[in-house]
């Protein structure tokens, strides 16, 4: 097994270079809203790589839903990025800042990138995650969506998050997977380690790994006799499997994993198949 | 291919039977509400089956977020359906309405099932499904998940919905899969075709199909000169294949998809190993 592509490869390089002669278009999207750091930081990484249209939402959606909006209208505002760049933000769903770009609110769209979301979307995390929500929706839609994020929860306590390495990380990818292209319906979902450019060991390509969840549940009474419930215990954990997202991360690698709309499960149907019904 | 079980099997029989001698403990949860008509239908017929306990959100998630609450404590209030019986509301999230009772709110939980949504989830919609993604958080802690969704968009316009053969449908493939189990991982999601119990064909197990958007920009400007953009388009349809999720409804059938939690797709995982990264 080829896991690990290419051992204490350095991936930040030669990010200048051109796609043939095309120029070539990237929505970038997130789901934690316009306002978001890590927005700003994968913005400027794109535009490295091709003509960058951000179109995010106006808040931070991160907890909430991913739904078309198609029972009310949606309104698209200009503002500007913290680094004076031009973007849109829209009322609508991180779904919707995709399906409107694509619908044809802005011109043609070659890539959409969704992030850099804060944390990092490993193991089970991929069924909840906006971050590739956002992704899927553009893959749907016949374009290649990747969704980027930076496993900043390792990074030392009250210090900014420095999305610069992981910027790096995502033009590479990007400008790999425009040379290149992504077969029909395929997702990639990047995760990138919280380490300096140096100190990354490289890109290696992942299947999705297992989280282990700690959960307890912890019962209180508030001053009034009522009970309430918090959803506590320890943080989940990663299983530390080789090949997998979780693996890749913990041995300091970018893990890339490509991803399917597909959830059926095709050796059940075998089995189910066999079941008198 | 023994896609078609039993042609013209007529599922609704038997249902009084026991498994073994053990009384199974099923926990009934939705994301419409716990006021929902579909979340009524599903209790009633998992009564037919063992013991059960609702625990459903306090208001419609349908269009909002599935995220465990983390952030802050939960609720949980005794309340009533339709029918009298008691059952458990709680404000927080669908997955909360899972997590709680197998974290020990209530006994031991044999199965959950969720439902019955309104409408159907087949193809892509089983990635973005509220309903798909209860019986993903029961399955991820160890749970066998069941999800039940009923065609009803196909029903006569301004009549109210009847769950009745869905309900009778639900409480066969609950029966089924307590008494044969489901593998480890393994999301059974189950869509009922709007038909009586008697014209019903029977039951399919399919895989995930395909649905064809036919969304379309519709910009208009409002009475101050600003535009507005609604998602417009004729209504996805379902690629009608055979074998499908989609296929089987179409044709009549109980469509029962499993699932899984893992995206991978492997495929594509050796492609990118060849990429020079």
């Amino acid at each position: 097994m080829k896991d690990i592509i290419q051992a204490g490869y350095n991936p930040i390089v030669n990010l200048k270079s051109k796609i043939g002669n095309q120029i070539m278009h990237i929505l970038v999207t997130n789901d934690d809203g316009v306002q978001a750091p890590g927005l700003l930081a994968l913005a400027q990484a794109m535009r490295q790589v091709g003509e960058v249209t951000v179109v995010a939402p106006d808040r931070n959606w991160s907890a909430s839903g991913h739904v078309k909006t198609l029972e009310r209208p949606i309104r698209v505002t200009e503002t500007l990025l913290a680094d004076g760049t031009s973007a849109f933000m829209s009322d609508g769903a991180p779904s919707d800042c995709v399906a409107l770009p694509l619908l044809g609110f802005t011109e043609k769209v070659d890539l959409v990138v969704s992030g850099i979301n804060p944390f990092s979307n490993i193991g089970h995390d991929v069924t909840y995650s906006g971050t590739v929500t956002a992704a899927m929706e553009a893959v749907i839609a016949g374009v290649p969506g990747i969704a980027f994020s930076l496993a900043s929860q390792d990074k030392p306590a009250n210090t900014p998050t420095d999305y610069g390495p992981a910027g790096q990380v995502a033009a590479v990818v990007a400008r790999k997977v425009l040379e290149a292209g992504l077969a029909e319906g395929v997702i990639l979902n990047v995760n990138i380690p919280y380490l300096s450019a140096e100190t990354m060991k490289g890109m290696q390509v992942t299947r999705q790994g297992l989280r282990v969840y700690r959960d307890a549940l912890d019962r209180r009474v508030d001053p009034r006799g009522r009970p309430y419930y918090w959803i506590g215990g320890e943080a989940p954990t990663g299983v530390n499997e080789e090949g997998t997202d979780v693996g890749a991360l913990f041995a300091g690698y970018v893990s890339i994993t490509p991803l399917q709309l597909d959830l059926t499960n095709y050796k059940a149907v075998d089995v189910l198949k066999n079941w008198e019904w």
